[in-house]
């Protein structure tokens, strides 16, 4: 069990503070995880403990606790007594990117940009740096992909899981993080106008090309293959005569929990 | 004052619910904001009137506010009473996940490879879609540099903010929330060891071609002039003899609020 965070004789009774006191225990838990002194995984003090040596009522420990929860700082187990120390995930902050960017109204036309600079820059880490693991898991997803042609929902997922799979083969966490929350919104909508063209097998070669480049260590042939790859994106749209300029939506809205 | 959450009378007694209410109430009015039946800058109902619309306790419902408050979907008066829906803010996220990536311990490298990708993509939309403003900025930014070479940390500040107009000038803000948090981290220490190698002439000279290739709408010159530009900024670090494979951190850590 660890330390209890040592600004907590003051937390209590600071006049003129801006702040409420739960936020004030917040801050101090967190600091001391950021800093390293607690570390992930590690067990924090119980409530009830919490509340008694920070000179606090129980209820503001658990709101403090609540907002860490939230953040990401703190998980429960299942039994929901045990308090363990955390790092927030890339997939919850991601989750809350994608809604910041559905309730900013951000275009496709934006989001495609944005995959069109990260896209091939991943392609071309990829190839630097894929295990024969990443290899293994590109191979299965091309040969789904030559079994689901005529399916396009099918399709549709594959290609999402294609490209992260690439992603994943960069050992990238900045490419990653910055990718995920855009390909989540640019992806499924974009798929579903390309399986209404037929352009499954162009698809496919797309994907064996840039599988091909990566095995190889080539990085720049990876780059082009998923430069051309993401202009075939926009091309399609124009054909199917759809306006880039429309804003992006959430795939279910109100489904996508933050 | 906007209606309640239409899934109201359901939420207290759910039988073998894993979720605690608060965090039902919760998802419904977040729910209602998604979807826009809430707009941002609405009112919401008091505390007391959810609690009585929803029969639950009023702890639940202030549980629940917190927990909105900290997804960004509820801000309060200075005041407090009044209670307003809101959408989360890209900059708040972008704190998170700057946090998450420095206790992954993503490394300069990670970084660098994000901005080599992120930021000859933003000059190139900055050249096809500048405003006069935004080459007003530029230009006052360019000034200020040509009048701050022999001060580093000025100099520091002044390469942050003329990275960040680039960003702005892109008007695209997948673009902007991708790279936001990498830049926060990537910049400051870069740039503290590019000022030790006397290379204030060449990064002045680099940002002057990209605002002049900026201003002529030149798409094609701005991408490789600051392809050029980030690829120095690499080998400054090579040149000052530093590791690129060490864990970026947080400017003061502790200090940056989530």
């Amino acid at each position: 069990m660890t330390q209890l965070p040592s600004a907590a004789p003051t937390i209590a009774t600071e006049p003129g503070q801006t702040e409420p006191a739960f936020r004030l225990v917040a801050v101090a838990i967190e600091a001391r995880i950021l800093s390293g002194d607690i570390q992930p995984g590690d067990t924090l003090p119980s409530e009830t403990n919490l509340a008694e040596t920070l000179g606090v009522n129980r209820s503001t420990v658990r709101e403090a606790i609540r907002a860490l929860e939230q953040n990401g700082f703190v998980r429960r187990e299942t039994g929901r007594k045990k308090l363990f120390a955390a790092v927030p995930q890339s997939r919850d902050i991601s989750r809350r990117l994608k809604t910041a960017m559905v309730l900013d109204h951000v275009t496709f036309e934006e989001l495609w940009e944005a995959m069109f600079a990260l896209e091939p820059a991943a392609a071309r880490s990829a190839a630097q740096r894929r295990t024969d693991d990443d290899l293994a898991a590109l191979d299965a997803n091309l040969a789904q992909m030559r079994l689901a042609l005529h399916d396009s929902d099918v399709l549709t997922d594959l290609d999402i899981a294609f490209h992260h799979l690439v992603a994943l083969a960069t050992g990238n966490r900045a490419i990653q993080a910055a990718r995920l929350p855009i390909s989540e919104l640019f992806y499924p909508p974009f798929l579903a106008v390309i399986s209404r063209l037929n352009a499954a097998e162009r698809l496919l070669f797309a994907h064996e090309k840039i599988v091909e480049a990566i095995r190889d260590q080539d990085s720049r042939q990876a780059q082009d293959w998923m430069e051309k790859h993401i202009q075939d994106f926009q091309r399609g749209y124009e054909l199917a005569n759809l306006d880039m300029g429309t804003p992006a939506a959430l795939p279910r809205a109100g489904h996508d929990k933050q």
